[in-house]
């Protein structure tokens, strides 16, 4: 299996990479390509919209790769969303794509146009303290399609998604037909308020609310709401759940963090 | 003319309710009532919902009140706006609703609705440096329809949005329609990064590309954005227009500050 990682996003760090291919090595059941574009920079992002259309893009259409890792996230993919799905080459319909955060806006559009996403683990995860665990469990999935590595509670088809950046695709042509899928959501380092009224905006949407049931994952590192906000995030998820008539899930096993789990978009057995 | 304050996000302070009495005593040319459901509070909103909800229902619907002010903004007005729009008194239909912010939630119903709204200046601006002034332009243009309080480049229909409210109503029950508009926008507290991911969602929907043109007002506070975001906020906005084929029609003066200038949806000189 060969696996290319390219950054869509934001830089990775040297170490990241460094301690990634020593992993790769040690374990030995597989083949990983960091792509040069991953260590390039640009003012935020890891190179020119150009530079990273372009990486992406080779490795898109490479038949010898397998897998296609997003190295990590921050922000800039949407930049380059709609540019990746132009002219479709055939080798980027036979491999799988994976990673978080902001390759939502990727995973969001490659699913529309039948591709094959999954939500997991990146490289630049191995910067965390437990981000080898993490690491080791998107590659034990990518090799070994490992059951443990999944989310625990997958029942039908399912989708996974930061909950900021879901709701900054609505309505742009990479809004994904959510029809019948678990949607599971998560977010990090946003106020209470806002969590409310991306929930107020996410719900309010016709297509999201054509799904079979909205779970929540880890919200991390919320930053003090002045004045307290009166209720945590389950409850807030769960008002707007009922407000709109979704059904609420429970909670969901992935976050912005070394514990996140892999959530395959297309299910193998479903 | 009578004005009826309330305050559908955020409590009032007291202090900017005295100062707002005293002001109109002196001006002597109109009647402020300002509600007392301004000073309740619930969390992080003046209120709860119902209680919110109930006191902007009666000032819609009481035929003695000639303009609804909202006090403040915050966060909060989005969860009672459909329900302020059910079956709406005729009363409701004569009169002007002005303010800004959060307000936009309802701006933006109103505005659907066929309600006479208008973007500027609020009472609880009365707490900063300046806010005395702004808050005598929006009463000389609620009072006298003072030209020099509008915004000095206003051509054909105009609305006006904080950038992340109008986002978060996109694809909402909320959403109005923007066909030949000129779009005044303006943000506050943003990094460069979320108003690039934010004009990217905005200029992504159809109906946004409906505008005559996109107009930037005053984008404050801006947080710093690690690493440099390598563009300022004028270039972020000129890019996604050309991206997106929206006209860009240059800088608007509104702001999230003490500036501001009132901005009618509706002209009445069209």
């Amino acid at each position: 299996m060969k696996i290319a990682v390219v950054a869509p996003s934001c830089t990775l760090s040297r170490e990241a990479a460094d301690r990634l291919e020593a992993l790769v090595a040690e374990r030995g059941d597989c083949e990983v390509a960091v792509h040069p574009q991953c260590f390039l920079s640009d003012g935020h992002f890891a190179g020119t919209d150009d530079e990273r259309l372009s990486a992406l893009r080779e490795v898109m259409g490479d038949p010898s790769v397998d897998a296609v890792w997003f190295a990590r996230g921050g922000y800039g993919s949407n930049r380059i969303a709609e540019a990746a799905l132009a002219d479709l080459p055939v080798a980027s319909r036979t491999k799988l794509y994976l990673g978080y955060s902001d390759a939502g806006f990727l995973h969001a559009g490659f699913n529309k146009a039948g591709l094959d996403v999954a939500w997991g683990p990146m490289p630049q995860d191995l910067m965390r303290n437990g981000g080898r665990a993490a690491v080791t469990r998107a590659l034990d999935w990518l090799v070994n399609r490992e059951p443990s590595a999944l989310e625990p509670d997958l029942q039908g088809p399912a989708m996974a998604f930061n909950l900021t950046v879901l709701a900054a695709l609505l309505g742009t042509v990479l809004e994904p037909d959510f029809t019948g899928v678990d949607l599971l959501i998560e977010d990090v380092s946003e106020h209470h308020y806002r969590i409310d009224r991306t929930m107020f905006h996410v719900t309010g949407s016709p297509n999201v609310r054509k799904v079979a049931r909205l779970r929540l994952g880890r919200v991390g590192d919320i930053p003090f709401n002045d004045p307290d906000f009166g209720r945590d995030e389950v409850a807030i998820v769960e008002e707007w759940c009922g407000r709109s008539g979704i059904a609420f899930g429970g909670r969901a096993d992935i976050g912005h963090d070394v514990l996140n789990r892999v959530v395959p978009f297309k299910r193998e057995n479903p």
